[in-house]
C-alpha cells in the first residue's frame, strides 16, 4: 500500500484540477476523493503506458508519465483516505 | 442532463460490480457514487469506441457497447447523485 503522507506532495498538482479536497474543480473531471487506491493506480498506469485514451486522456497522459509506479501507490493512498 | 431514475433500472447490471450504492464490490474497481456525471459519461464513450484500453478496460467496453448516449447520461445521472 503506498505512503499517504508521501502522496500529498506530490499531490499538489492534482489537487489544481481535482481539487484539494478531492472533488474536481473542472466540469467533467472526477472526483478522486475516497476513490478506491487501487483504481488510481490502473488509472494513472494506463494513462503512462497511452492505452487509456479518449475523453480528457490526452490531459493525464503527461501528467503520469511523471510519475514513477511508488509515486502512484503514494498519490493512490493520498487520495484514497480523504473523507 | 440524464434522468436519475431511468438510470436506475439501466444501472442494474453496473451494481454488480460497482455496487448498489456506488462503492464498488470488487478490489480495483472504482467508485461511482457521487462521481461527476459528465466524467461517467466520458468515460464510458471512451469504453464504447475502444479508446479507453489498459486496467479492466476489456470488462467495461462491452458493457458501454450496450447504452445509448441517453442510456449513459440517465446512469451517469443515477450514480452522481448519490450521497
Amino acid at each position: 500500500a503506498g505512503d499517504a503522507q508521501a502522496g500529498k506532495s506530490k499531490a499538489a498538482i492534482c489537487a489544481a484540477c481535482h481539487g484539494a479536497n478531492g472533488i474536481a474543480v473542472i466540469p467533467g473531471y472526477p472526483n478522486l476523493k475516497g476513490q478506491n487506491a487501487q483504481y488510481i493506480v490502473n488509472a494513472l498506469k494506463s494513462y503512462k503506458s497511452k492505452e487509456r485514451t479518449g475523453g480528457n486522456a490526452l490531459v493525464m497522459q503527461p501528467q503520469a508519465a511523471m510519475l514513477s509506479d511508488t509515486d502512484m501507490e503514494n498519490v493512490a493512498a493520498y487520495f484514497s483516505q480523504m473523507k
